[in-house]
């Protein structure tokens, strides 16, 4: 061995070091490991790429990288009915010992003897009066109580876990992975936003002043000892869903995102304006088609119905996430 | 001179370097340098440092680190008239050889001719014409270019200067204080939010979801084209005013702040609801005590009436600012 090669040596082995550890690097830092490669996955890496590439063409300061999310369908599930009535019906029959009138009074029997053919014919009316019994009536304080005991405690029927567990991995990982590249990621939902307030930031890392959603009425009360408390009252002040959530996002945001998830006709406005601003846009629908690992319905689903929208996507080219083909995994434990 | 004396000196040498770096580095790092020293500036910094600090009794997580501020009278001047409502009569004017019909149309004919008798007596109603026909009307995006060009050339008849330059510079430094200890900076204004958000995140480094305010109603609106548009309606929706300020802390940000300031009655609720938290926490007012440098005036003032509120924080100890002998510069230029 000659003395150059001797004294070479240790150089060689940082050099060789150096290449294990970048390759290393590289596998390990697939930014949504959840997702199968394939066109779905590429179009958001593309897309973030482009955006976050400094001196690119389609590059987009980080101050306006909003990128907004429906929640129910798009983040977690919604079947078989939406969890923030499934918290709502709980919360009703918890309270009936408090109420023995609602055992002939509907819809509350109705939801107290888990009779679903009453519970269905009392309709839009019913609804109202349940969530204006469980959402209402009480401060702030003790409604997010509420909310929060019931995640603790509280199993999804099928899949025999906490609500939150339902929470979308791929999904999840995309927010983050956003996050990393600038993009400030809220929640743009119908669902009620006190509710969803309530696991944001724990289970998706969106504070709650980056949820925006339907919300009550609330009012103001000074108590003779000087504290105040926000009252909830049994009042609609704004449904975010439909044309409600470009104004939503005007209402809350002030920004027009250039990056848009959703998963139903309920988004579709959404996505329009989304796609109306000036520069690169991403607009994604996640298309649910997993019956065997979560469900598979669109056109002529109840819960979450996906008609127009997904013309409109496919129209104009719109990225459609494929549940089965698309993603690894969906749910972990959390 | 001995070895060891010899030896020593470069050590000592680095030693002295130290010391005169640390001092300046201390003298440098004053955080508030446009507040003078004394009681008012020491209350702020020691309420930072108590939250700020792991492990210390009174420690809140970065999470729960929020602040809100009014904006009128409290991050930027609001005489002789709230500034918004400068840019409703400059809008008026500019936009009057369009309207040949406000000749002759009060509260129009006041505001073209500067007759603030005429303009008096129009009372409320007057104002809320001038506010629909300059706030509504038109989509989003024109409202916005319309504020943004207004900003640019608009000059305050006493100071002579852009009205972005009579932000408060001890408010500014507080606002980059606060973030650079994990405080999240809202503002909580009765003003018109699509109007704060065209010059917070410039003069404040408050992007357009950290500011709450007063709002009217948009709608959405799709062409033909498909490009999707919101259009500002004449129709108030929000006052984020009074006891409306909790209830918009509410509703956008979801968190009772740990830290308000404001400067009138018009924030009394807003401090009485962050006082009613747990833990520690901080409330002030900015007193305006400086008719050279500023402007004097509380309880007798048309706008930004300082009066019930003030005798609260007397009477609980909160932070009042007498602008006159606690700051020592309130102006620079921007």
């Amino acid at each position: 061995m000659s003395l150059w090669v001797r004294l070479l040596r240790p150089v060689w082995l940082v050099v060789g070091l150096l290449i294990v550890t970048c390759l290393a690097g590289a596998a390990q830092s697939d930014p949504l490991p959840s997702w199968n490669d394939g066109p779905t996955k590429q179009s958001i890496i593309d897309f973030v790429g482009r955006v976050a590439e400094s001196g690119g063409a389609d590059f987009v300061p980080e101050a306006r990288r909003v990128a907004v999310f429906d929640n129910d369908g798009a983040l977690w599930a919604e079947q078989p009915i939406y969890f923030q009535l499934a918290f709502a019906i709980d919360e009703i029959k918890s309270m009936s010992s408090a109420h023995p009138d609602w055992a002939n009074e509907q819809p509350f029997k109705a939801v107290i003897e888990g009779d679903q053919r009453a519970l269905a014919k009392a309709g839009e009316h019913g609804l109202l009066a349940i969530m204006a019994a469980t959402h209402a009536g009480m401060s702030t304080d003790a409604f997010d109580a509420s909310v929060e005991a019931w995640l603790k405690t509280a199993v999804h029927p099928r899949f025999k876990r906490p609500y939150t567990a339902l929470a979308y991995q791929p999904m999840v990982e995309l927010l983050y992975y956003l996050r990393t590249r600038g993009f400030k990621t809220f929640i743009v939902s119908g669902g009620g936003v006190e509710f969803m307030r309530r696991f944001a930031e724990k289970v998706y890392g969106i504070p709650p002043d980056q949820v925006v959603g339907s919300s009550g009425a609330v009012k103001f009360e000074l108590g003779d000892d000087g504290k105040a408390t926000l009252i909830k009252e049994p009042k609609i002040e704004f449904i975010d869903d439909g044309a409600g959530k470009p104004v939503g996002i005007n209402r809350f945001i002030g920004r027009q995102p250039i990056f848009a998830f959703g998963n139903s006709d309920g988004d579709q406005q959404m996505l329009e304006y989304t796609a109306s601003g000036g520069g690169a846009r991403f607009m994604g629908l996640v298309h649910h088609t997993d019956a065997e690992r979560e469900w598979a319905y669109d056109r002529n689903s109840q819960i979450g119905k996906l008609d127009k929208a997904l013309d409109e996507a496919k129209a104009r080219g719109w990225t459609v996430v494929d549940m089965k083909n698309d993603w690894k995994q969906i749910f972990v434990d959390r």
